[in-house]
C-alpha cells in the first residue's frame, strides 16, 4: 500500500518523500509541478517507488487521478501557498482557496477513495499574537490568534478537517509545524510557480555558501521556532502509519533554545565552504540576509512524544553537520537550480 | 450617504435595513432574493429609503452595482450560510465559499469602490468548545475554539478582515453575535433559497401560536445567549456609525440569564394568541419545539457598552411584549407565508 503526499515538490512535502522513499516505502507524490529534477535524481537512488502525478488540489479529477495511481492507504497532506504579505493583500481569496477549500477537497478525494487516514501539515503560525508572547504553546491551552491570512487558512484547515473527520468518520491528525531548516527549501520568490514567499535565513546562507560569497548579516539575531526538515518528513510519515490517533492536533518541533543558532551555523558552512565569508552589517549597510519573522516563542512538544514516542532532533551540532553534509552534496546543485 | 446591507433579505440583515428605515436613512439591501413581500410591505412604511439589489456575494459585478446603487459610506455585512449538520457535511467547501471568500469579495468591493468602514457580523458559536464551560467569555481571553463549519467560517472571516484592515487601510469591526429571538426570523428549511438551517425556539412557538395549536415541548429546558434581533439591527448601525472603532470584535448579546425564557414566552403568547396551546412532552413523546443547540455559557458584554455606550435590552418582559406585539402584527402574515 502506497502514501499520497500532497505538495510533494514542495519544501515540507519533499521531505516526506524522502523519508519515504529512504525507508523503501511506495509513494504518490502529487502537486502542480513535478518534482525539480535535483530531487528527483535524489530520489530515484532511494529503494522505495515514487510515482509522481501532476495537477491541482482544486481540480477533483486530478486528485482522483492521484488516488488512484497506486493503492493508496494514507495522505499526508502538505500542499499550501505559503502567502507573504504582498501575496495576501492583492489575492487574499486564492490563499483560502488553496488552503482550506483545497483541504476540503482532498479529504472529499480520499472518501471517494475510501481512504480513511489523512495526516494534515497546519502551522505554529496559527498560535498568531500568542507566538510573541512568553511561555510555551499548548495544543489546547494556548490561544490561538492567527495574524496572517496564511495562519489563518491555517488554523481554519484544522478545525474543518476536526469537523469533517466527525461528520463523515475519518482518521485526521494536523501538525503545527515550527519552522523548519534543512534540506529541499528553495526560494520560491526565484520560481514561476513558487507559493512559498519566504525563504529562511539558514539556507539563504547555504546558498551564498555553495555560490561562494559573503553574507552580511542583521546586527540583531531573530531564533524561531526551528525543527530539521528531515524529521519533519519522518514524523508526518509516522503519523500516516500510527495505530490510533488520540489527539486531533500535535505541535511539531525541536522544542529547544536556538540562541545564537546562525552565528554556529555560519561557522559550519565557513569550515566547510572555503568561499564563503560572513559578517554582521555596519550601522545603515542594508544586510543580504533577511529574517522573514520576529523571534518567536516556542511549542511544547510533549504530546507528540507522550502519544507517539516521537522526539525530533534536539542536538544542533548534529542538525548542522547533517544539514551541511546534504548542501555539500545536494545543496551545491539544488540552490543553484 | 447610504449604509450597505449584505444578507438583507435574511434574519440579521433585515433587521439592520429595518433600524436604518425606521431610522430615516438610506439604505442599499443587498442578496440573492429580494426581500420577502412581507417585510417589504413593512419597510415600505417607514421614513428611511430602501433600494434592493439582488445578486450573488460571489459575483464582483453584482458587488459593484451594489456600491453604485446609492453613495455608500459604511457596510453591514450579514450576508452567510447558516449552515447545520446535514448541509455542512454534504457541501462543506460552499460554506466556506459565501462566509469566507464572499467576505473578502464584498472588501475587496468596498476598496475598489472607497468605502473604508465595513461591520462584519461574526458570531458567538466561534467561541466553539468554549460555549460550553462555565464562565463569560471575553473576546481575547478566551480561546477561540470554532467547532462546527459554519462557527469556523466565522472565526476565520475575523481574523481575514482584521488582516485585510490592516493591508488596506480601512476600519473594520467584527461583532460575535448572541442566538438572535425576535423579528424576521424564517425557517429556512422550508425556503427555496434558505441558507439559514437553524429555526430558533421562540419563532418555533410563535408559528404555532398564530396558526393556533398545540407546542409539545422538551422536557428539559435549553438556554442560550439570547439577544433581541431589533437591538442586533440597532447596535450594527450604531457600529457602521461610530466615529471609531477601538477594537476589532465585539461580543454583541443581551448578557443576562435567560433561565426559564421559553416557559415565559410560552405564557406570553397564551395571554395573546387563544387558540395556542403548549404542554411538556410525555416520556417517549417527540416534542414538536426544538432546541437548535445545548444551553451556552454568556459572552461578556462589556467591551461594546465600554466603547460605544450600547447597551442591549435586558428586560425579559419588555422583549417578549415587543416581540409578541410583532408576532401579532407581521408574524401572523410572515410565519405563514
Amino acid at each position: 500500500m502506497a502514501i499520497l503526499v500532497t505538495g510533494g515538490s514542495g519544501y515540507v512535502g519533499l521531505n516526506v518523500v524522502e523519508a519515504l522513499a529512504r525507508a523503501g516505502r511506495e509513494v504518490v507524490s502529487f502537486d502542480m509541478t513535478l518534482p525539480p529534477p535535483v530531487a528527483a535524481v535524489e530520489l530515484s537512488s532511494l529503494p522505495g517507488r515514487v510515482h509522481s502525478v501532476d495537477g491541482d488540489l482544486l481540480d477533483a479529477g486530478a486528485l482522483d487521478r492521484a488516488f488512484h495511481a497506486a493503492p493508496i492507504e494514507a495522505v499526508v497532506h502538505t500542499a499550501a501557498v505559503t502567502s507573504g504579505p504582498a501575496r495576501e493583500a492583492s489575492d487574499p481569496a486564492r490563499v483560502f482557496q488553496v488552503n482550506v477549500i483545497g483541504t476540503i477537497g482532498l479529504l472529499e478525494a480520499a472518501r471517494r477513495a475510501g481512504v480513511n487516514r489523512v495526516v494534515v501539515t497546519s502551522s505554529g503560525a496559527a498560535y498568531g499574537e500568542s507566538l510573541y508572547r512568553p511561555g510555551l504553546m499548548e495544543e489546547d491551552a494556548t490561544p490561538v490568534l492567527p495574524t496572517t491570512l496564511y495562519a489563518t487558512t491555517k488554523y481554519a484547515a484544522e478545525r474543518t478537517v476536526r469537523r469533517l473527520a466527525e461528520l463523515w468518520r475519518m482518521e485526521v491528525a494536523c501538525t503545527r509545524l515550527g519552522t523548519l531548516i534543512g534540506p529541499w527549501e528553495r526560494d520560491g520568490s526565484s520560481h514561476a510557480q513558487g507559493v512559498r514567499d519566504n525563504f529562511g535565513p539558514h539556507s539563504q546562507l547555504a546558498c551564498i555558501a555553495v555560490a561562494g560569497g559573503e553574507a552580511v548579516l542583521p546586527a540583531e539575531e531573530c531564533t524561531r521556532d526551528w525543527v530539521y526538515s528531515a524529521d519533519v518528513g519522518r514524523a508526518l510519515v509516522m503519523l500516516a502509519d500510527a495505530p490510533s490517533l488520540p489527539h486531533a492536533v500535535y505541535n511539531l518541533s525541536a522544542g529547544i533554545d536556538w540562541t545564537g543558532d546562525i552565528a554556529a551555523w555560519c561557522e559550519v558552512l565557513a569550515a566547510r565552504f572555503p568561499g564563503f565569508r560572513h559578517r554582521t552589517a555596519q550601522p545603515g549597510e542594508v544586510p543580504n540576509i533577511h529574517y522573514t519573522d520576529r523571534a518567536r516563542s516556542l511549542m511544547s512538544v510533549q504530546r507528540l512524544e507522550a502519544d507517539h514516542g516521537f522526539v525530533a532532533m534536539r542536538d544542533r551540532a548534529a542538525i548542522h553537520n547533517a544539514f551541511a553534509d546534504w548542501v555539500g552534496q545536494v545543496g551545491r546543485v539544488w540552490y543553484a537550480s
